[in-house]
C-alpha cells in the first residue's frame, strides 16, 4: 500500500549497488495526476545534505512530479560534487519520465560524508523507472531502509479519498524533524497551500515530538503530494485529520524500531503554563541519557525526571512537581509519593507523566531507552 | 594533602553508616582562621537539593568555618524533611565544634529522593569530629566518593601559601556545574569578595567545561575558604590563577574518572565569533551520543562533528568548516579532508578540533565517549 495506496501514484524500489550488501537501496514515486500540488518540510540542522538543498528549491514551486530516494549514502558535507550529483539525479529521473527536473524532489540516506557512487545511481534510475508500479508502494518503503529492521508504511482512507505513506528512520531521531525521508500521498483534490498547512500542522505534533537520542539529522525530509485523482476534494479538518493520523502512525513506528530500543517511552506533560513549556520539558526528560538508562534497567528512577525538569526554563515551583511512572504517582509535591515498589517495568511501553501544576497545557513526547545495544550499533556504524 | 595542604585547616572522613556497604561516607572540612572568608558556586538545576538551599544561604554572609559533607544520599527532592535534616546535620556540626550553625555549608551526594539515615549521620558528626586532623584531607576526599573509583585532590604551593582541594564526581557531569562537591581550601589572607571573584573566574572555564553526560545535577557545589594563616596576601592575578589551576586539575580528574568511559575527548571550538558561540558548539559537540558512541568504536567519525554543529545558533558557513581529529583534517571546507585511514585512535586521548571560521575567539570543552559500561552503570543504580 505505502504510497501506492492513493491513486495516481506508482512507485518502484530496486537494488541499483549502490549499498554494498546489494540491499534494496532506490526508490522511485510517481504522481501521474491530474494535479502535482505538493508541500515538503525539511531538517532544521543548518549542515543541510545536497538534496535537502535541491529539493527546498523544488517544493518552492509548489510541485513535485517525482521524488527519488536512495539508502546507501546521505550525500551530506558532500560539497559542490555532491549537490552536482544530486542534480544530475534528478536531470536522470526527468529525462527518463519525460517530466522537467525542477519538479524533481531527492532524497538521501546513509553516511554523511561520502560521495554517492554515480555510476551505480544513474543506471539505477532506468532500471526503477522500467518497474513502476500501482503496486510498488511497499518495495519502494523497503529500498529506504538504512539501520531499520521492518520497513514502515500507513494508510488512512476516507470517504472517496486516501492519505498513504511509508518511512524510514531508526537512529538520530530528535524533534527538527527526526532523522528520517518521508514521502505521503493522497488522491484528494488539494491545492499546495493546503498540503502545506495540514503537513506543517500534523509534523509539529507528531515527527517533532519523536526524540530517539537527540541528534538532529542533515537530511531529513517529508514531502506530501497530492494527484488530485479523486477528484473528491475533503473539507481542511477531516484532510488534516487524515494527514496527521498517518504521520503520527509512521512516527510510532520510528521509535518503535529506535536502533537497540528495548522501551519505548511516552512522556507526557501535563498541567504546563503553555505548550512550550510542556514541549521543554517533555524533550528534557527524553534527552536525559541517565533516565534512560534507569528504564532500560526497569528502574522507576523519577529523581532523574525532576532533576531533568530543573534544567528548563518553563514555569513551575519545584515543591509542586507530580511524577508518575506507569500509573504510580511514584513522585508527589516534589519530593516522594507513592511506593516506588508499585511500579511494574516489565512490559515494553513505558509512560511517564509530568505535572507542572502551573497551568492547563499538555504535550507528548515519545522516546526509548538508552541501551548497550544503541551504543553496539553506533560504534560500528561507518559502512 | 587535599584540603588540609592549606595551613589553618582539619579535615576528617569517616564512614557513619549512611552508605550500607559500610565504606566511608562522612567528612568534616574545619578552618580554624584566623579568616573564615569563603565563596560558593552551585548547580544552576532549578530543582536544588536541600543542602544546597542551606549552603547557599550560608555563603550570602561570606564566611564558612566549617564544611560537613556525606555520600550515600543527596538529600535532593525530599520535601520539607529533608531540609530539615541539612539544617539539624550543621546545627549538629555547630555544638559539636562550637561555632555557628550559619557557618557550616553542608554538602551531600547520591541518590535522590531518599531521606538522609540522621540516627547515623548524627552521631557520625561526633565521630568525625574526634578525628579531625591536619593530615585528614585524604580521608575527606575518600568519604565524598560515590561511584568514583579514585578519589580527587590537587594542589598548588606558592610563596609563602597553598591552594588545594578536594573533588568527587563520576556522572551526571554537565555545566551549571557538573555533578559533583567540590572543596577547595588556601591559607592566603584573602576576604570573601576575592574568593568569589577568583572561584567564578575559574569554574567558568574549568567545571562549566565539564560536559560528560549532559546531565546537571541536583547538588553540585564548589566551595572556596581561606584561613588567612600563612599571613600572605598574594596579588589577584596570581591568585586566581592557582585557584584555576587546581580546579582544572580537579575537573580533567573528573572527567578522567567518568562513568563507564573509555576516551576522553578533548573538543576544541577554534575561529569562533565569540566565546559564547564556541562554547555553544563544543557542548553540542560533546552532547551528541552518536558521535560519542562512533568515539568509542574509534571512528573519527566527522560528519556528526558537523551534524552537531548544525543545531547551534554560532555563527558559522557550513561550506567553511573544518575539523580535525587526532591531528588530521578529514573535514576541510565543509566536505571530505584528509584521508580519515590516518587518524589514530587507539589511545585514550582524543582531540577534537572544530574551526568554525568565523572569528577569533575559542573555548574547550572536556567530555568522554559513551559506552556499554555507561548504560550498564546507568542502568543498575538505584542503590
Amino acid at each position: 500500500m505505502s504510497v501506492t495506496a492513493a491513486k495516481g501514484f506508482r512507485a518502484a524500489g530496486i537494488a541499483a549497488g549502490i549499498k554494498e550488501n546489494g540491499n534494496p537501496d532506490l526508490a522511485l514515486v510517481v504522481n501521474d495526476g491530474p494535479r502535482r500540488a505538493a508541500a515538503g518540510v525539511f531538517t532544521s540542522n543548518r549542515v543541510k545534505a545536497a538534496p535537502v538543498l535541491w529539493s527546498e528549491q523544488v517544493l518552492k514551486g509548489g510541485q513535485v512530479s517525482t521524488v527519488v530516494l536512495n539508502s546507501g549514502g546521505a550525500n551530506a558535507c558532500t560539497g559542490p560534487k555532491g549537490f552536482q550529483d544530486t542534480h544530475a539525479t534528478a536531470e536522470k529521473v526527468a529525462e527518463v519520465l519525460d517530466r522537467g527536473a525542477i519538479e524533481v524532489a531527492v532524497c538521501s540516506t546513509g553516511l554523511i560524508g561520502v560521495l554517492l557512487p554515480m555510476d551505480k545511481l544513474l543506471p539505477g534510475v532506468e532500471t526503477a523507472a522500467a518497474q513502476l508500479s500501482a503496486h510498488g508502494g511497499e518495495k519502494a518503503a523497503i529500498a529506504i531502509k538504512t539501520t531499520d529492521t521492518v520497513h514502515k508504511t500507513s494508510v488512512v482512507t476516507k470517504e472517496g479519498w486516501t492519505v498513504g505513506g511509508m518511512a524510514k528512520g531508526a537512529g538520530m531521531l530528535a524533534p527538527g524533524l527526526a532523522t528520517m525521508l518521508v514521502v505521503l500521498t493522497t488522491d484528494a483534490a488539494v491545492d499546495s497551500d493546503v498540503l502545506d498547512k495540514a503537513l506543517r500542522a500534523a509534523t509539529k505534533v507528531t515527527f517533532d515530538r519523536v526524540d530517539s537520542d537527540g541528534c538532529m539529522s542533515t537530511n531529513d525530509t517529508v514531502l506530501l503530494l497530492a494527484s488530485g485523482s479523486s477528484g473528491t476534494t475533503p473539507g481542511y479538518e477531516e484532510f488534516a485529520e487524515a494527514v496527521r493520523t498517518v504521520c503520527d502512525d509512521l512516527g510510532q513506528q520510528l521509535i518503535r524500531d529506535a536502533e537497540g530500543a528495548s522501551k519505548d517511552i511516552k512522556v507526557e506533560v501535563v498541567n504546563a503554563a503553555s505548550e512550550d513549556d510542556a514541549v521543554e520539558v517533555g524533550r528534557s526528560i527524553a534527552r536525559n541519557n541517565l533516565l534512560k538508562c534507569a528504564i532500560h534497567g526497569e528502574d522507576p528512577n523519577w529523581g532523574r525526571v525532576l532533576s531533568a525538569i530543573g534544567t528548563t526554563s518553563a514555569a513551575f515551583e519545584p515543591d509542586r512537581l507530580n511524577v508518575a511512572i506507569n500509573g504510580v504517582w511514584v513522585c508527589k509535591n516534589g519530593g516522594v509519593g507513592e511506593d516506588r515498589e508499585k511500579v511494574d517495568m516489565r512490559y515494553r511501553e513505558v509512560h511517564i507523566v509530568a505535572d507542572l501544576a502551573a497551568g492547563a497545557e499538555t504535550a507528548t513526547i515519545w522516546t526509548n531507552d538508552l541501551t548497550a545495544d544503541y551504543v553496539h550499533e553506533n560504534s560500528a556504524y561507518s559502512s
